[in-house]
């Protein structure tokens, strides 16, 4: 029987067709005038949806090059840093600044739970000499979002810069750089942006960010942003040009819908997939769930891998599954990118059948009719 | 008028539409069984190419990123290295391992000349404490193929290891790494693979390299191989999916023309370029000329720039200049990847035809003949 694949993941993300014909169009030199002109879009498009008036620059890497850029380009050997680790994406920001050699000051926060503004503002008080703050937007593994906004209203009275992994959380949650005093934002392309993985972006924001950049001494090249904004808006090394001409149709689809709008068709679906998940009697893992995806508690009697198996091969229907700690213990339903409601209806309706089928006593239509229920009132709004 | 894209430049090179179009296919979850076993057989047919029994790793990134890889893990701060500069290639080995502290022994070669082995010899003994070894095998910069046999033939015999950029050269000129002794050898997707930029290969064969590797107290997480290894032949970050589709292609039609063949063809165009190039009364750059480009002298009384202008505008025919001190002096004709009897005769055409435009007293039909000639002798061997 026909059964299509369908990824809610938290990337890679469903990519429209108008996509990824444009990733099979001939490929420019990289120094053509015409691919010069496509990348100088590209940025300009790009700073729309990071909202800041700072340069974007393109890297051709995956969202982990770009962590990779930010902490090589702020964290000289010794430097005081925070790290939040609520998840293993914050994990990553805690084995970079180790790697580069950082004197870390950690702030746990219990995975599924969210970081307080005031523990940030704890930890800068006691260590006044922070240079770097290193958080998230939305933490991947665990779908929690983390308020930004309250975060860079504290960092930004301080000598330290503020650095944002944004990878899955730009364009689905409200990000706005100049306005909120973000100083670094990193985003991939394999997220809302409706692309094929291989494409990271750096925002840099203005003075504060420019002059840790230029202290800082660790070794970098490939990732060095000084050779990036020497060359702005062309690249230093080779673009990767096929996935350039993606992203210029990516940002125009963005622009099309507006992304205030995009914004909004995220939160609505997350809601829905929330009140979904609660109807079915599922619980939610996370404390403060954002708009990226939504991650499932495994019942207790039904085996979280079997599970995420049954819903591939029985209905083409890809979720993620718990990552490091959290294996087998939570699912991940993403409605990341290039979903619609009816995505959001086939999601639910493989959880319900899924589960139904592995024995658990749930009750069928009771979450498609509560997903429905919260699409049709939010058409009312 | 119709006027065609003809990309005859070292990188990006043209890419046949079947490659194009898998570049289209739908984008999978990247752990994805369908997906580990593309990235599995993608990465026995880059053994093929790179002669290696070792691993060969997918990085998204471009080329620099590969040779970042090579430096990061290999080089701790004051390690002594030799770097072989004879082009622009050479330099950014230069450039690297002086970003990352290397105690550098830079041998210097005429931008245009090629190494000689006993250079190599000559260091080695004086510096026995000497740990990498880097260089070039095709010069992209220059068209110069250094014998990177001879070279691995005394390296090996050293505590050294031998590091080889085969950005350009691989799959193009012959490269043996075990047969050799090639510790590490890198390349990129956007030259003979006939692939667009986004992906870099870095092939580690054996345990001289490896030990190395664990040695480097560099600070690496994105190009860190020991993570790449551990997770092989997955990736340990978002791999760059379509780019594998790209590349499971792209090796599917080297090995159906067999690797053999492949050099054989670069040799035999490479050959003829010459032999046009001769015959036009144009002086050629490289002393030593590779197999990979064929760089040519702007004659005095041309303006190199408006040469490639004429060239681009007037026929959609995309040469490279010169770089960096070489900028305007040279012109370089690619006979990289996808690139058969009848492009050959194109570029040969262009140059003359443009040549003729700019007011170069050039006999028209005098290089396309001698290419010809050398393509038919070719035939008949």
């Amino acid at each position: 029987m026909i059964k299509k694949l369908r990824i809610m993941t938290p990337g890679p993300t469903p990519v429209p067709v108008d996509v990824l014909l444009e990733g099979a169009k001939e490929t420019l030199y990289h120094r053509n005038p015409r691919f010069k002109k496509m990348l100088t879009s590209a940025s300009e498009g790009l700073k729309k949806v990071f909202k800041t008036r700072g340069q974007v620059f393109i890297l051709a890497s995956s969202g982990t090059g770009a962590m990779e850029t930010a902490v090589a380009n702020t964290v000289s050997p010794g430097d005081k840093v925070i790290t939040v680790v609520g998840g293993k994406f914050g994990e990553r920001w805690a084995e970079l600044c180790k790697a580069y050699g950082a004197n870390m000051h950690k702030i746990d926060v219990e995975w599924g739970d969210y970081l307080r503004a005031d523990q940030i503002e704890k930890a800068l008080k006691e260590n006044p000499d922070i240079k770097v703050v290193f958080t998230t937007l939305s933490e991947t593994s665990t779908g929690v979002v983390n308020d930004i906004k309250a975060v860079a209203e504290i960092v930004k009275k301080t000598k330290a810069i503020l650095v944002v992994d944004a990878v899955s959380g730009l364009i689905a949650e409200p990000l706005e750089m100049d306005e909120w005093g973000v100083d670094i934002a990193i985003a991939g392309s394999q997220k809302a942006f409706m692309m094929p993985p291989g494409l990271a972006f750096v925002a840099v924001n203005g003075e504060k960010a420019w002059k840790r950049i230029e202290e800082s001494k660790s070794p970098r090249y490939y990732f060095d942003l000084r050779a990036y904004r020497d060359k702005y808006t062309d690249t230093p090394y080779t673009g990767a040009v096929n996935l350039v001409y993606q992203l210029n149709k990516s940002l125009e689809m963005i622009e099309s819908e507006t992304l205030e709008k995009v914004w909004e068709r995220h939160a609505i679906f997350a809601n829905a997939m929330r009140k979904g998940i609660q109807a079915l009697g599922l619980e939610l893992f996370a404390k403060k769930p954002g708009n990226v995806l939504t991650a499932v508690k495994v019942p207790n009697d039904i085996d979280g891998l079997e599970f995420l198996k049954v819903c591939r091969e029985e209905y083409g229907m890809v979720f993620s599954g718990g990552q490091a700690k959290l294996k087998g213990k939570i699912f991940r339903v993403s409605n990341l990118g290039y979903v619609d409601k009816l995505d959001m209806i086939s999601a639910i309706v493989t959880i319900e059948m899924a589960m139904k089928k592995m024995g658990k006593d749930v009750l069928i239509g009771s979450g498609v009719k509560a997903v429905e229920e919260s699409l049709l009132e939010a058409d009312e709004k």
